[in-house]
């Protein structure tokens, strides 16, 4: 008997995060309260209109397959957006409704190119980046970043990757793990020496809404050749929804519309109702960036007083990424000993840094107020 | 300024299906009704206690993500559904819930084969098989099926493909666009070759349930080591809701979740949650059948009574793949002047089978009864 084939490509990287989770939850089955500041996902439901939607839907709906790039009244809702959010004038017809952000980033990588393709990308990242493009036969080709590059790629090291060979950049702003932005400045030099380059730009943009000292700048101010991915998540509090979008240059729509059909056939029906009404719920969702940002504040503010300093720059999304090298060089185990005594889940930087990762720990603030200020609290009597 | 980039992979064929969609919508559009044999979905929305579970968790759940491989109950559940409708004994540790079997195809193929490998599937059969083969790197390896050999892959062919250096099998009974089945001995003998060659061995089972003669028999009852796609869009009417499962072998579900966490994090909780609650609907479920088989007799015989008499076996799923030869041998033109001429919509055979589909047309009876004996009376008394 011959052996069944594995495939290499599926030998990712497992998360560390999800074993955290995984030793916070058993704790937790065993009547332990835990604080979970290890988890990228808001602490509410849907906004009222979308759950109203929802429920609207299944009194009244088949809820059958949609065109495989989303309902038009969606793609029409998300394109009037760009004109509320960004004053840019969208053809709804650039836009894909796509399975959350990860049904984009497969549409994006397998749309874009072709197995051995090299792309570049920030080190710290998100982890799924770089595990994606392997699964698929890319290979993603590491900019390392740090307090000297404000923790986002520059020119510099995009013509160099280019020079490399590299055939896309994927840019995240504002960035998980560090929260940290591109500037305008630095989003249209990226944009513009993709474009002079002939490297495609595809820009993760999950986290627009959640920012808190100036809003973020999309791709598309700076490019009409950008592939930007974004979601319902994040900012509409919709993660188990599993619905977000794509907008695509003009000219890959069929593409991106091919692979769609054969890939995911169509997006969750009665997610994308939901969705179309989320953008009735800008007050509600306001209130929660304004819990963040107060989050963020004692947070911040807390692990200062007790000696934790190092962050990098928070200027959206609802992480703080904290360099820990005072405290330890294994921020795995430091995690864990933080779970084990004080029962606070963090995430060790390594998921997002296989370099430099051991020295940092990303703390999520998207909990309510008192989970964070009683963290904070907790961290802060703990750390020596 | 250079080009952007556009993949080769992403050149797969579009669906002719979509386009007689979408000719169909636009004059539902003006106004006139159109007679749905194009679609492979049923009729109905999800039964009444999905619909009802829906409702209670948007009320009462936070719907976040959910552990990549599902919720532990709703894989507790589909286990449990292997004992009552085959009499096995399943591990819930085996059950992978998935975005849909496209989720499934896609976790499938990904685990178990690299870039370059060759995969051996029945043609005709469903397009998306081939799309996303090619679309992952993978080399489909077409068995011509027809009469002879009862629309499914024999042993034979199989023996041949392996020798071509194939390292999977892909098998789909009852078959679309055939509703063929593959008895149990055909499949035992199919199963026990991928195991002494070790070709690995991918059942799609979507259309279980939904059989008229005989039940189908499942992969698992021949194979420890078979990779089984299932869904709950078919028997279950949950086609919008984007929601399946995988059994995989014993040591496989480790590298499926890593996938699974990094390709779609997790698949949509509200789905999940329905679903589950879906076996609790088997006699709305059987009756919805009982239409099923109605709507065949009476497809079968009305278009016999008007000469059309070469279908496939059409033991299960909700389709009838019929000849058209001695009609046209454009069987593409022939399904948009059925559309033109009497409002009847169905698949040209190509979208199944590039090399002989233009003598052949998918007919599904998948609507409701009135809809399915309307258009059998018209295209008999349209047929020359």
């Amino acid at each position: 008997m011959a052996a069944r084939p594995v495939s290499r490509r599926s030998a990712v990287d497992p998360f560390l995060a999800m074993d955290v989770l995984r030793k916070a939850t058993a704790r937790e089955a065993a009547g332990e309260a835990i604080l979970h500041l290890e988890l990228g996902q808001p602490g509410w439901p849907a906004p009222a209109p979308a759950l109203e939607a929802a429920r609207a839907a299944l009194a009244a709906d088949r809820l059958g397959y949609t065109e495989a790039l989303g309902r038009a009244s969606l793609r029409a809702r998300i394109a009037r957006h760009y004109g509320e959010a960004y004053g840019l004038d969208l053809d709804p017809a650039r836009v894909v409704v796509t399975t959350g952000s990860s049904g984009g980033f497969t549409l994006a990588f397998l749309a874009l190119f072709d197995a051995g393709a090299k792309v570049a990308l920030a080190e710290p990242g998100y982890p799924a980046y770089r595990n994606v493009m392997r699964a698929l036969g890319l290979k993603p080709l590491a900019l390392p970043v740090g307090e000297a590059e404000r923790w986002q790629p520059t020119v510099a090291q995009l013509v160099a990757a280019a020079e490399e060979g590299a055939r896309g950049l994927l840019i995240a702003s504002p960035a998980n793990p560090t929260g940290t932005m591109l500037g305008e400045a630095a989003m249209k030099a990226l944009a513009e020496t993709c474009a002079a380059r002939g490297v495609a730009l595809i820009s993760d943009e999950i986290y627009h809404g959640l920012t808190y000292e100036r809003p973020a700048t999309t791709a598309l101010a700076h490019s009409d050749e950008a592939v930007v991915v974004n979601s319902f998540s994040k900012f509409y509090c919709m993660t188990g929804w599993r619905i977000g979008w794509m907008v695509v240059p003009e000219g890959l729509e069929r593409v991106v519309e091919r692979l769609a059909q054969n890939l995911f056939i169509s997006p969750p029906t009665l997610s994308q109702i939901a969705a179309e009404a989320a953008f009735d719920a800008k007050e509600e969702l306001e209130a929660r960036r304004a819990v963040y940002a107060g989050n963020r504040e004692v947070l911040a503010k807390k692990l200062a007083a007790a000696g934790l300093t190092g962050f990098a720059p928070a200027d959206g999304a609802f992480y703080l990424y904290a360099d820990v090298r005072r405290f330890t060089n294994d921020s795995a185990a430091f995690a864990e000993a933080m779970l084990a005594e004080i029962a606070v889940a963090a995430t060790p930087g390594l998921d997002f840094d296989p370099g430099r990762g051991a020295g940092y720990l990303r703390l999520s603030y998207a909990a309510e107020a008192d989970v964070i200020a009683e963290a904070a609290r907790r961290i802060g009597d703990w750390l020596p």
